[in-house]
């Protein structure tokens, strides 16, 4: 796989960051350091060619073979899998690589994946709601799934298949909401995380900022508010009753 | 308006943290604080009763006067206008609420305006983009305004309008994705955040810790990974250019 081949030298920047932490912390001696800033150096100038060699050179030719796509088939087995590559996936997609994991991604948007692997960011096309897909993944052996998707009854029943296939892998899930929090919650996610809610308060901590409070002490607050939050929205997710209308819980 | 003071009860725990801090701070004596805590328990203790008197006894008769209802008429002007109540403007309003604040919100779905006024929530129904709803609600003298809609165009229009008209008012605004902070910024807006970005870096920083990574050094990374993504979208805004296509920016 060529093009994956080339996104290993895509996190170049980030190299920069490991090594003063590396430095800073005197894991590693100064002249190594910079030997190795040289090649994460020559390394970034080098990989935007590479992709322009690549959509020039092998691109067209892959493309040819065929336009209307079946479920791809998935040939490498990752230790982390993530479904969905659209803006929480990517992005999440983007930081583990960056520290040097490896990932399966999974999206079920042609667009999607096809735009993205023109920048080199490998993704298959599939329904991770089909079993079958993830077990080709390699799920049974993987350390973590990600479920990034934006659809909520899918996230829901991936969750509730994937839990009891697998009692112990852990399963971190994108919410959409408080009441889809407690849904992912009783399917037995490990860890959720609500889509907007973080953006919420940081809207809120810029909005003190901007009327004149203190930096620290917005920050401050938000972050106590966030804890508050999440506690009780937690508490609430052991107690909901999913028979009750919306504003009913 | 009985329900707009019967909200002013409800920050109550939040009450707590103020306290805390004033004493940790050496603000507030002692004594002092522990008669306010007292006060504050209270409060929260009577709060949900009154809701409840408020539902059975005044808000039936409330509500038999009118079903189908045009835009509500802005009564108040304060310092903070919202527009949208949805899962972020409800957060930013809770949290603004809580440290002080005087806020008008503004919502065109009028399910969410009228189930949120049952928890005593106030919120006027009405569409934003509409300048002289603005104009209503006070926004020449109004000291922040916050975009937290989810309709991408309208946002847009908002800001590009509220900037012409009021080129010192800060403007916070929720962005759907990378390009929609190019449009927004391009229109004039103060402060963007984007709804997922937040969440998705959380997403990362989890995974992070759950393969194994010290809690500090994955909040570390995350942090970094912030500021950096923060950096190049401000810097791509500034060079983006609206009449290319979605990959080709």
């Amino acid at each position: 796989l060529p093009l994956f081949t080339l996104a290993l030298a895509q996190a170049g920047e980030f190299g920069f960051v490991l090594l003063s932490f590396a430095v800073q912390h005197g894991d590693m001696p100064e002249d190594t350091a910079e030997r190795l800033l040289l090649v994460v150096a020559l390394s970034m100038l080098l990989t935007p060619l590479l992709f322009i060699a690549y959509d020039k050179l092998l691109a067209p030719r892959a493309s040819r073979d065929g336009l209307k796509r079946e479920a791809d088939v998935i040939a490498e087995e990752n230790p982390i899998i993530i479904l969905g590559h659209g803006r929480v996936g990517q992005l999440v997609d983007n930081l583990l690589l960056s520290c040097g994991y490896h990932t399966t991604v999974i999206d079920y948007d042609v667009e999607t994946v096809e735009g993205l692997s023109r920048f080199g960011v490998k993704s298959y096309f599939g329904d991770a709601s089909q079993p079958a897909l993830l077990e080709a993944a390699g799920i049974a052996k993987a350390k973590l799934l990600i479920i990034a998707i934006d659809q909520r009854e899918q996230a829901v029943a991936i969750t509730e298949h994937v839990r009891r296939a697998h009692p112990n892998l852990p399963i971190i899930a994108r919410a959409y909401d408080r009441i889809h929090v407690y849904e992912l919650y009783n399917a037995g996610a490990s860890a959720i995380i609500r889509e907007t809610f973080d953006a919420a308060i940081r809207t809120g901590r810029t909005a003190l900022e901007v009327l004149g409070m203190d930096a620290e002490k917005a920050q401050e607050i938000s972050e106590f508010y966030y804890h508050r939050d999440r506690h009780a929205t937690q508490q609430m997710a052991e107690a909901y009753d999913p028979n009750l209308p919306r504003f009913g819980n």
